[in-house]
């Protein structure tokens, strides 16, 4: 089998699947008409190449080459896989499956994006539709790994079986559909959602923005872990899903949807869901599905928060408003003593396979800590957004006890040294009166503009030397200046 | 306003407000007639101990008292927020706020946590409808932030103002809908989504994994960040949202779903909602959005891979397929030289407000650096299992140039000491042949069970002695035993 794939039809979803083919090592041939294809290809690619390569923790196979060609009978040549991604007609699609087959290899494989069609509708004019499957995918293509392959009976096995792997092999998840149905099994939940919303819009209840919003923070965190059935495994309680069946079976017959079609809750149909989450979430029991989905939600709010945006927004505004560390110079309570400038609990994120706060955690809280100190010695957001800042060159950690999540730690930031470009400190983190960690860090100030160092101005030297003054009486740290494995 | 709320009714939800409530530093008074009450609401508050503080980058406020109460009447004593979360029937519920009336304050305000039925309901037969409110909540309670507040006329504009202060102040985001309606707004998508998902079951379309699967892997992770419209503003790419409706308006009126009632796609109702999309997310470009929405995904589906779950397994099972990096030390190529430990990109979200690769990820990419070390070691997961391992001691860590996200990182280690309890270890990070930074470590072996110090034993101590040799010709590396400052 060639590693080699013809895109017909270079959409936002026809690039993303030639970016994800390139960037997983294929050499990818692009059929379009569109003029613009090619420079909307680019730019597709573009998010693709910043997006996906770092999402691996190893490295990816070397790019493939990327061609674009003027016919169908050209692109396909030496393909082995051919995505077709043209617009939702199915004549369209029809005429275009005619063509390909008469250029393609025999033992190509053909997958459609269709998101509506069934493959027997794409098979039924084709000359060879046992070459001809569904692969359903999600935008953005390079990064969501569902895709939905639907086959019929006209597909022989070494057909499916080489399908799965192409898409396995491209970083996919290929859900393979008992039967073909209409729209397959994702589109009809968006088509059921998308039909109540534009009700809800047309109605007045609410706008695009409440409803997105009703959706990203509440019930869209818990499905990008665990979906539908498992959630509702742990909504429950300890009676499982069998229970919530149950109890929330007769809620379909009110009148809460517009739409009111309702399968009939026979207890044929109760042991057949409650069978099958128990072979799907069964081997946890409800209390370890409960810890597994708080940190898979505390893991994806914290990331939103590092964003800024959704649910992670909220967050951070929460933190402004709970407050707590002083936020200026004239709000620290002792200038001579060590400053307080991180007061938290360790996330259950933060932990690591010998059941502590990991070691990059150390570094990420007093890079907080850091960052804190700066902020009360005016290099703030502003100051930063003017051009000045500062990088570290250098960093000395002394581990020395262990803290696990949940644990509430304070790290006090002295200052050894502040003048000039150099900026000296020496934080300590403890919980309570634990010493947990030492970390000494050089740091030095920059230009952003240049990437050099730079000498500070008055908005950042003034109050740093202020905070320097005040603890130049302070005593020389233990381990201050030491060396790794050095006592 | 005292800061002490009365939860009537205490299974999953009410335990959910109790736990948001008292880690959020209010008093919190239990009503629940369930004997087993008090250990249902336990395990709620230990999982919210677990995760909600460290989901805040400040401390959160001294957590309040939790008592328990035998009568409704001693548990609203001084509360001004009484939340009801008993089951889902009308009469009751009204009988409950009957009895609550009675014995609360006249402006407490009474929040329910009904999942259908409309505030209008719930006041029309109370003695104070104005202090009556939905505030419908989703589980789990302590960390999805989203409150669906539903108001009537007949609740004052104050009330329903000191609810919102009182929801943001326990760090929920109220939704306040323009007005009231059967199941409000989330519960119609779930309640749609869940008819379809019982109809895939029964039709043998797919199982409730599968349906679980269909979900986390593809739109389930945009929603959990952008919701529905915002998504789909994206999708209609250049075009933006009015193009996408047109687009697939018509396919609403296909077979796709069982219920087929669909509003009409007026020109009315495109404007509404592309002006309300232009509202929305109007001040981003497509571009800007397709690379927040990118970021987003990156954080997200890292931080389900650092937990091994959902899409983040599929990402790690991936890994494992592309390998790369030596598994063992007799794939090591040249054992007398450094050891490539890491191979990789940066990714989006390892990036900070400078515009470079955060100081944080250096540690990060070194402790990988570290762990990849150890295996080839023969300190892997069976033998950490068994009881071993190594945690760090000391760290030194010299910046010595920037990485920018996207960019391949390699690094290499060199065994310095690994002899006893220690290992030593001095890692050097490269973009291409530009040095970015050194990493000097020192670990000590020890026992998981008693967390001190122990000799490893000979899977461990002979394939490190074996590197150890081999490395034993290897010049000492420039910067090793270095003090931070020192050159």
């Amino acid at each position: 089998m060639t590693k080699t794939a013809a895109i017909i039809g270079g959409g936002v979803i026809g690039g993303g699947w030639a970016a994800r083919f390139l960037l997983m090592g294929w050499d990818v041939r692009v059929f379009d008409p569109d003029p613009e294809a090619e420079r909307k290809i680019s730019e597709v690619l573009a998010n693709a190449r910043a997006s996906l390569p770092g999402l691996a923790d190893v490295a990816l196979p070397a790019e493939g080459r990327l061609s674009y060609h003027d016919t169908m009978s050209d692109a396909v040549a030496g393909a082995s896989w051919i995505q077709e991604s043209v617009p939702e007609r199915l004549e369209l699609k029809r005429k275009v499956y005619q063509t390909l087959q008469e250029h393609c290899a025999e033992d190509a494989i053909l997958g459609s994006s269709t998101s509506g069609f069934k493959p027997s509708e794409l098979q039924n004019c084709a000359s060879r539709p046992g070459q001809i499957v569904v692969t359903h995918p999600f935008n953005p293509v390079y990064l969501l790994p569902l895709i939905e392959l639907v086959t019929t009976e006209a597909n022989p096995a070494h057909v499916v079986d080489q399908a799965k792997v192409v898409l396995l092999g491209i970083g996919c998840h290929p859900l393979h559909l008992r039967r073909e149905i209409d729209a397959h099994i994702a589109d009809r939940f968006l088509e059921a959602v998308w039909r109540e919303a534009l009700w809800l819009i047309k109605d007045g209840i609410a706008s695009t923005e409440e409803i997105d919003d009703a959706i990203r923070y509440g019930f869209g965190l818990r499905w990008a872990q665990m979906g539908l059935f498992e959630t509702y495994r742990i909504a429950g309680g300890e009676a499982g899903m069998r229970h919530f069946v149950e109890q929330f079976g007769p809620c379909l017959s009110w009148p809460w949807t517009k739409l009111m079609d309702v399968p009939e809750l026979t207890d044929e149909l109760i042991d057949m869901i409650a069978d099958q989450s128990d072979a799907q979430s069964g081997a946890h029991s409800i209390r370890q599905l409960e810890r597994i989905r708080d940190t898979n939600l505390v893991s994806i709010l914290r990331g939103l928060k590092a964003q800024d945006w959704g649910a992670g927004k909220l967050l951070n505004a929460q933190d402004r408003r709970i407050g707590g560390l002083p936020a200026t110079l004239d709000e620290v309570a002792d200038l001579a003593a060590p400053i307080l400038v991180v007061d938290r609990a360790v996330p259950l994120d933060w932990t690591d396979y010998n059941g502590h706060m990991n070691e990059a955690r150390y570094l990420q809280a007093f890079g907080d800590a850091t960052d804190r100190f700066m902020m009360l010695a005016g290099c703030d957001a502003d100051y930063i957004a003017s051009g000045g800042s500062y990088f570290t060159a250098e960093t000395h950690i002394r581990h020395i006890d262990e803290v696990r999540a949940g644990a509430r730690i304070r790290v006090v930031s002295q200052c050894l040294l502040g003048e000039g470009k150099k900026l000296h400190l020496f934080h300590r983190m403890y919980e309570g009166d634990r010493l947990l960690a030492t970390g000494e860090h050089m740091l030095i100030h920059v230009s952003l503009e240049t990437r050099k160092a730079s000498i500070p101005d008055d908005r950042v030297a003034v109050p740093l030397a202020r905070i320097a003054a005040a603890h130049a009486g302070l005593s020389r740290p233990e381990g201050a200046g030491a060396a790794v494995g050095v006592r």
